[in-house]
C-alpha cells in the first residue's frame, strides 16, 4: 500500500497513474475515450476494449489526439475467454462498456441483459479468477432511480427504475459491490448523471437528448423540445467526471460504495436549450431555435420528469466537485464538434 | 370487471378462481404445488409449468392429491417458444419458478441469471405479445433487502442484496413491475419470507436452514446451527404464503405492487429448533436434538443477521394475515413427512 491508497488523490493530481496499467471497456466511446487521454497523458499504459457496435459510442477518431500511445484491442465484453486474457496484469479496470439507450433496451431487452448484467458478470468472475488485485471503476446511472419521490436524489433513494436499461445497470452495478464485499474484489461505482461534451455519440437520437439538441442547434435545425421544458437536470462536463473517475479508481477508501455526481444549479431543458443557443450564435450559427412539442408516447412513459442528484457524499469522500460551468462545457462541446464534426455526423 | 376485481378477497373466498384458467410457473416445486392443490379445490382449470430440475424444488409426488385433475407440462421457464404458447388463454400466471439456492447463485452465476433475470423477461414479453390481458402474480423474495439496517423491514427498506440470487431476483422483480407501469401487463410482486410447509424440497442443504432442520430432526441427527442461534427470522406457513398468492391475484388494486409478507413475532434460529425438537418428541423422535457451530466462512459472507418484515402493507391492502401458528405448522409438516418421507429424501 503506498500514498495512493490512503488519502484521497487531488483530480490534478497528475501524477497517480504513471507507469500503471489500465485498462478500459468501452475505450473508444465517449466517457471511455476522454479517460483515456487523460491517463496517457499521465503516463499510464492504457489498453482500450471496445466492440465498435455500429450504433453504440465507439468511434475510433476518438482516440485520434493519444494515436500510438494507447493500445485497442476490438473486442466485446460479451466474449468470455477474451475479458479472460485482457484483465491479467492490469492495476485498473475502468469498466464503461454498455448499452446505454433506454429506448433501445425496451424494444430489444435481450441484448440489454447480455451486455449491462450477464457480460458484467463475466468481467467480475475474469478479474476473481485472474487477477483478483485489480481495482474496479463502474459507471452505473442515476437511471437507476427511475422517477425521484424526493429532491435532490441522494444514494439511500429507492431504486425504482422505469426501464429495462436502469434494471440491468441496477443489477450490474450490485455484481460489483458484492465481488467486493464477498470476493474482495475492490470496486467502486459511480452513478453518472447526464455527461456531455467532446466526443458524445452524435449518429442517432437514441442516447438522450444533450447529442441530439447540440447536432440539431450545429445544424440549423428546430430543436424539438418534449413537453414544457420544465424539467430540471444537472449536467456534468465530461472532464468532471473523467476527474470523479480517477479519484474512485486512486482511493481505496471508497471500495465496495457508491457515489452520485451531479451538479448545481441544475438547469431545465429549456434553460440548456437556451444557452445551447447562445453558444451556437456565439459561434455563428444564427438560426439555431427551438420549440416546444408534445411527448411521444413511447418517450413519456418511461420519463422520469425533475431529476437532480444529491453530490455530497462523493464530495465529502474523495473530494470531488464539478468544476466546469454549463457555458464553458458547451462552448468546448461545440467548438470541438465545429472543427470534427463530419467524424461524428454527415450533414443533414 | 366483476366483483373480484374491485375489492380485495378473503381467503376463504374460495369459489372466487372456479372455471378460472390458471398456469403456475415452477408449478410441481414446493409452493406451486400447495398453490395448485388449493386451486384445483376451488374449481381452477389449473395448468402447471415444470422443468424438474433434478435438484430444484420440482417432485411430481407433491401433486399426488390432484393427480388427474390437474394438466402437467414439463418444460424450462428458459424456452421462449414454449412460453408464448403457454401463456395463451391463461386468466392467472402465478410465476414461482426460479433459482432459489443462495450458495448455488455464487458457484453458478449464470444459471442464476438465466432463470432469474432472462427468463422472467421472455415469460413478461410472452405475455405482451400473446396474452396482455393476463393478471401475473410473481414470488419474490427478501432476499433482495440483503442484510437490514433497521428492523422490521418495510417496503421502503433499500435493496442492497449480498449474494447473486438477491440481484437477479430483484431486476426479475422489476420487470414485472415495469411491464406492469409501461405494457399494462397486470403484476404483483410479493417479497416472500423463509416458507415452510408439507412439499419443502428435502434433498439437500442448499435450500435454507428450515428443510434442512426439519430433515435433521426426522433423522434422530444433531442439528447443526451456525453462529449463536440467536439470528431472527420471520416463518410463514405455505398455507398462508397461498392465501396471499391468491388475494394478490384476485384484487386489481395491488397491480403494480410490492408487498412484504412476515410473521410476528420473529423467532431466533434456536427458538425455531427447539420448538422443532418438541414437536418431533410428541411424534416419537426422542433423539432430536442440537449444536451450536462455528459458521462456515461462505454462509457466513453471505448471511444476513437478524431480519423479519413489516408487513402491515398487504395487511392494509389485501387484508392478509398469517393465520397458523409455528407450532401448529410444523407439527402439520412433521406428520406430512412422517407419511411420505420415501417420497422427498431416503434415511441416512
Amino acid at each position: 500500500m503506498d500514498a495512493r491508497d490512503s488519502a484521497p488523490a487531488t483530480a490534478s493530481g497528475v501524477g497517480d497513474f504513471t507507469g500503471r496499467k489500465v485498462l478500459i471497456t468501452g475505450g473508444l466511446g465517449f466517457i471511455g475515450s476522454n479517460l483515456a487521454i487523460r491517463l496517457v497523458e499521465q503516463g499510464a499504459d492504457v489498453l482500450l476494449v471496445d466492440s465498435l457496435i455500429p450504433d453504440y459510442g465507439g468511434n475510433l477518431f476518438n482516440i485520434e489526439p493519444i494515436k500510438g500511445r494507447v493500445r485497442v484491442n476490438i473486442a466485446d465484453v460479451r466474449d468470455i475467454s477474451g475479458m479472460n486474457y485482457l484483465v491479467r496484469g492490469q492495476d485498473y479496470l475502468f469498466n464503461l462498456a454498455g448499452q446505454v439507450s433506454h429506448i433501445d433496451s425496451m424494444n430489444d431487452p435481450y441484448t440489454d441483459l447480455e451486455i449491462n448484467c450477464r457480460a458484467q458478470l463475466s468481467i467480475l468472475e475474469a478479474c476473481r479468477h485472474n487477477n483478483p488485485g485489480i481495482k474496479v471503476v463502474f459507471a452505473s446511472t442515476r437511471q437507476v432511480y427511475g422517477a425521484p419521490t424526493y429532491l435532490p436524489v441522494d444514494e439511500n433513494h429507492l431504486l425504482r427504475p422505469v426501464d429495462v436499461n436502469g434494471i440491468n445497470k441496477m443489477a450490474g452495478e450490485w455484481y460489483h459491490i458484492l465481488y467486493d464485499h464477498v470476493y474482495g474484489i475492490r470496486a467502486v461505482s459511480l452513478r453518472l448523471t447526464n455527461t456531455y461534451g467532446p466526443r458524445l455519440l452524435m449518429k442517432h437520437n437514441r442516447q438522450g437528448f444533450v447529442a441530439w439538441f447540440i447536432r440539431q442547434a450545429m445544424d440549423n435545425q428546430e430543436i424539438q423540445i418534449f413537453g414544457d421544458g420544465q424539467q430540471v437536470r444537472d449536467m456534468n462536463y465530461v472532464d468532471d467526471v473523467v476527474d470523479a473517475l480517477l479519484l474512485a479508481a486512486a482511493w481505496d477508501g471508497a471500495n465496495g460504495g457508491i457515489f452520485n455526481l451531479g451538479n448545481s444549479p441544475p438547469v431545465s431543458l429549456l434553460q440548456f436549450v437556451e444557452r445551447l443557443i447562445q453558444v451556437c450564435r456565439e459561434h455563428g450559427m444564427s438560426e439555431a431555435r427551438y420549440r416546444l412539442m408534445p411527448f411521444p408516447p413511447e418517450k413519456k412513459r418511461i420519463d422520469i420528469g425533475h431529476y437532480y442528484a444529491d453530490y455530497q457524499k462523493i464530495r465529502t469522500v474523495l473530494g470531488w466537485e464539478p468544476k466546469v460551468p454549463l457555458e464553458e462545457g458547451l462552448r468546448r462541446t461545440v467548438q470541438y464538434y465545429l472543427q470534427y464534426r463530419n467524424h461524428y455526423w454527415s450533414p443533414t
